[in-house]
């Protein structure tokens, strides 16, 4: 048997693990110290009551034989399919039903998406990126190609037309940068992939922390999107479903490349290789949209949106070049100094004993940057910036 | 963007949508008439009271700030493998808990797995066959082989030294034949694989079914296993899980090819294209194996089985040649007077209003055979059962 040989190429990352050991060998050699988390991706505040309801009653559910669910339909059940089409339909999207697959998560569909692409397409990602558009499309062995996200275009890079690509990556609010194109920006990409026959995957797992109503929270929000773009949302950020996994993709039924169309595609590769979400999860996710779970995923965002307000206005006092966590959980910062990402990383933790996430972790273009997020608790977050507004004085 | 235009190659099954129109055909034409369905490949008994205590506490769990989880390991949670292992070590198999990794069901991982193999790779399925294994490997694009299961052979065909196979593929208890290896026609295919570098995927998804000890329950009760073959099971069958969605994948440490080995590259694939299983889930799972789960299950498969035999025990009084039902869910049955499968479908609905599954659906060795299953409720069965005796009197 031949494997896959295209795993030798995948780039090992250390990131996490070096942050990891850094922490530890502080923490063993200052055991006084309190350090303080701010590099984390990860929701902190628990299920809101609503969806922790919709789960337990699902789960009795299951264990009658009047209302027990076998097999569901592996696109997911219309109930939460409706209810998201009504969530587009808000701001102005009209997608219909069977345009919407449910998911396990926007980080699944984003690797398995790339069964439908020949091997032999270019891959535009922009640096710095969520490691996993690289690593998925290595192990398929396809050309990845590479644009710019710096300072001079605020992280926003926008196409250019000597380049040919074939599959484009975008993340907005992105992931790690925290900045949000704006309508404009995001119609260059739509027209340009348009033009080139290019396919769109735009990751929008971050949507929910936008709340300029000018800026775009779904790609099809975009004239012409429906003809270019997949997208990718998820319950993970917006409802705290890190842990429970749940998301959808769209993918719109005028979709075609080659006289082949990517619904019907991604129908059959999902109804082949996925058996759907659990019942349970499916119910937990409907609750997000009811007016008590609206309420209360809103009390969580405000939550963490506050978070990076305090962090954010920290920085600004203190002159620290930043974007981000305005529409967005991230905080994108320039180092001070000029310090590279590692040597800013080792000043916070020696200093004032916050971990954060170096830039270069993401990327050529991460070099000098850092990341924080706004997913601590409240109370570690105002000592976070406590420490830092006397540190930076 | 060029399209994988391997797609084009996957056959349309219109098997269970042709079922469908005929039923509805005939309920339309037979308003009075009670139709009974064994054709089912899905569980109907409910969750059991431990599984669904374990999914209201983990909840409730979730609901709190002390005790929320956020992203868990993609491989699954410890508490959740460590029964599996001790499951396998019933048994006799010693796993390593690093060898098993906690899925979203067998269907997902047996078509996911296929990444870490290259395209040029010869697949080995027996026919007939559940119809996944086919098209997953079709929309990669890789050859496909077939092996004749037959009346012959038992439907239990085993390794021919003058075919070159890379990847085989083996289902045992069988889906849709209910055949089940001995240790002995198992050795001989671990033997063929590690002879011909081949790599063995063994779908144990009905394992749970089989009373007898002598019969393997997991390939690794074969010597010489670990350096050949990947084992998918599942709690689908077992506990009733096809809605709730767990299964669990083992690759073993000792299993590489090329100086490459499939262990890591799993660990790789599934933390860069995955993101776990629900912990809810996980904790639903894990209450299977406490004492309290263990009996109720048992109480369902029980359940489950005198179906089977009620079934069997009526075709063995009228002479009609059967495998299955002993140790599977599944009766596959020689369609009477040399009826093809879909005339004894007709056949069968027409006369006695049952509904079964054509066995030609699950490739051209199914023509002249047919599919029952026990996953009706005994009310159902029973009355099937007597249908069926005063019809072949």
């Amino acid at each position: 048997m031949k494997v896959n040989k295209n795993y030798k190429n995948i780039a090992q990352s250390y990131l996490f693990s070096t942050i990891a050991q850094k922490v530890n060998e502080f923490t063993k050699n200052n055991p006084d110290k309190k350090v303080i988390r701010l590099g984390i991706g990860d929701v902190t505040l628990p299920l809101c009551e609503a969806v922790v309801n919709a789960l337990k009653l699902a789960s009795d559910e299951m264990g009658k034989q009047e209302t027990f669910k076998g097999y569901g339909p592996e696109q997911g059940y219309d109930f939460l399919k409706e209810e998201i089409q009504k969530y587009y339909a808000n701001h102005n999207v009209e997608l219909d039903s069977d345009e919407i697959f449910i998911s396990d998560g926007a980080k699944s569909d984003l690797g398995n998406i790339l069964d439908l692409f020949d091997k032999d397409n270019t891959v535009l990602v922009p640096d710095p990126v969520y490691p996993v558009y690289v690593d998925t499309n290595t192990m398929a062995g396809r050309k990845i190609i590479f644009t710019d996200a710096n300072a001079a275009n605020d992280f926003l890079p926008l196409p250019d037309n000597s380049i040919k690509a074939d599959i484009i990556y975008l993340c907005s609010p992105n992931n790690p940068t925290g900045a949000v194109y704006n309508k404009d920006q995001l119609k260059k990409w739509v027209d340009y992939a348009n033009e080139n026959n290019a396919v769109i995957l735009f990751d929008a797992a971050y949507e929910c922390f936008i709340t300029d109503n000018n800026l775009p929270r779904s790609i099809y929000e975009i004239e012409g999107a429906k003809t270019c773009a997949i997208e990718f949302c998820s319950f993970s950020k917006m409802a705290g479903f890190t842990g429970t996994r749940c998301g959808w993709t769209v993918v719109p039924k005028s979709l075609s490349f080659e006289d082949m169309n990517l619904n019907k595609m991604w129908l059959r590769r999902q109804t082949t290789k996925f058996n759907g979400v659990p019942y349970i999860v499916q119910k937990g996710a409907q609750a997000v949209f009811s007016d008590e779970g609206q309420k209360q995923i809103q009390q969580n965002l405000s939550y963490y949106k506050e978070n990076a307000k305090l962090i954010s206005d920290v920085l600004t006092k203190h002159n620290i070049w930043h974007i981000g966590g305005k529409h967005s959980p991230y905080i994108w910062l320039k180092c001070p100094n000029n310090m590279t990402s590692w040597e800013f990383f080792d000043y916070l933790l020696n200093n004032v004993q916050i971990v954060g996430t170096p830039g270069s972790g993401f990327g050529k273009n991460g070099e000098g940057y850092f990341r924080l997020t706004s997913f601590g608790s409240r109370e570690n977050t105002k000592e976070a910036v406590e420490r830092l507004d006397k540190f930076l004085q």
